[in-house]
């Protein structure tokens, strides 16, 4: 497997690209504006990470690919939803993202929050529809750990702290938790997805966990280097604003070098995780040590 | 069985308010005032009519008094985050709901935002977990019957339907249609779930949907003649807003006595679907005959 990761993730992509697109409405009539603000959140863009756990998860488990797709594009419009909220006026109050204009910009607000709503909802349509697993047990136990995950004490908790915190002095602790809260979650969810849909032993799903919590973390200070060092061209959102808001980061609080040897240093953690799996997992391994070479 | 509707109601909304109680996260830290204002959104008020609707509709199935409440409390959940996002300053900027400020009021738009999200992310929590049914693909059915009536092609697409037809010009069949999505999907899941829970045959649950389609109606019709005739004070939220903002209702259409006559019309044919469960529904059919007789 002589692949780049970049050449998995981009092929990944195109094929989650055209699997959305089929799960999103397209009406007619006074809700088309909806649809298509759905779309538009949703389709021609973004790295589609956490859909690539799922699928390469799944893989670990010989589980059927058509299932794991399904599962990969729920967990990509939560994704999606919560880039639509976060960058609402009241909340991050961002005009740009994947270089191009926000959905309350390309739209407005009302519509924006509407269709963030009808994103998370539409996640949870997926899931438990009979196509996504025979067993239902299964579409039970993959809903549940999606409302886990990005509820109150998941996504939506780590949003509210990052907003509670803004010019609050954090510890590294603090940022940690919020952290995992924010984006450690629902990846970690995306990463033990694919053991669900394989019904793995427990210790399976619990590394896979592991995996990805290092794997996020090393992910978000990464983030936060590129935010600090980046150029707006490369990220293709705007950068340097944690620091104008005031906003604690890794990277505030470790400074830029020992953030970026504490990326490392998760990424060959994240890494060794996967010593179970053999040569099944590399393209997850590549995943690891490119999280924290990106520049975007 | 001489008890009133309102004394039903009442008992069954204590009911309601306590186990609502038991469901809704108190954390302290950063993210403590998402919680605060999660409970804020759903504790303290509220007619609970569609609870009322599964407890009522499970009892025609003899089914277990603690699975249905836990359905009802997950519909609720799910009527409270839409009420908190429909009130937000982008939509149709209210500032009292339940005759107390709405919650972007008494906290701020990005906590109200963050809790309507969490809020809809709980119910599904509550649905899918083991608790809720033993039989996971009674679960699944649950989940994805939510999921449906409160998404795109539900509930979210009836109130991007509501704000793009502001100022229009919409025909009888169109405002129907728009209150279908709006409020009687939800409605109609909540009726159905009483059957689904209860593993009821295909022709129950449909006969249910009915009951529950002429009666979200007439509520609805109801609801737009308080606008028109109650005070704010009866109403508990401001009234004459609707022709205020040039949207286009059942009684703009109708006018005031004909708009009357249709309600009493719908709630009449609502109870008249309930006939095959002869005295067990009687506490259906008050509902129905007291929807179109309420002042608030």
């Amino acid at each position: 497997m002589n692949e780049t990761i970049e050449a998995a993730l981009a092929a990944n992509a195109a094929r989650i690209e055209a699997a959305l697109e089929a799960f999103l409405p397209k009406g007619d009539g006074y809700e088309a504006a909806l649809h298509e603000a759905m779309r538009y959140a949703s389709l021609g863009g973004g790295k589609r990470i956490r859909p690539f756990l799922v699928m390469e998860t799944a893989g670990l488990f010989g589980v059927d690919e058509a299932c794991a797709l399904r599962v990969a594009c729920a967990i990509e419009l939560v994704h999606c939803y919560s880039l639509v909220h976060d960058d609402l006026p009241a909340m991050d109050d961002d005009d740009l993202r994947r270089g191009r204009p926000t959905v309350h910009k390309a739209f407005d607000e009302a519509t924006a929050i509407l269709a963030g709503d009808a994103l998370l909802t539409r996640a949870f349509e997926i899931l438990s529809q009979p196509l996504t697993h025979g067993d239902a047990g299964v579409r039970a136990d993959l809903v549940l750990a999606l409302a886990i995950a990005s509820g109150a004490e998941g996504m939506c908790g780590g949003q509210m702290m990052d907003l509670a915190a803004e010019g609050q002095d954090l510890d590294i602790g603090e940022i940690t938790r919020l952290q995992r809260l924010k984006t450690g979650a629902l990846i970690g969810f995306a990463a033990q997805s694919g053991a669900i849909l394989g019904k793995a032993p427990a210790h399976m799903r619990h590394t896979l966990v592991a995996f990805a919590h290092d794997l996020g973390l090393a992910f978000q200070i990464a983030d936060d280097l590129i935010d600090v060092e980046g150029s707006a061209v490369d990220a293709g959102k705007a950068t340097g604003k944690d620091q104008a808001r005031g906003k604690a980061t890794f990277v505030s609080i470790l400074g830029v070098e020992r953030a970026r040897a504490q990326a490392q240093l998760l990424a060959d953690q994240a890494a060794r995780h996967l010593d179970m799996f053999d040569s099944k997992a590399d393209r997850l391994r590549r995943l690891a040590r490119w999280v924290v070479q990106r520049r975007n």
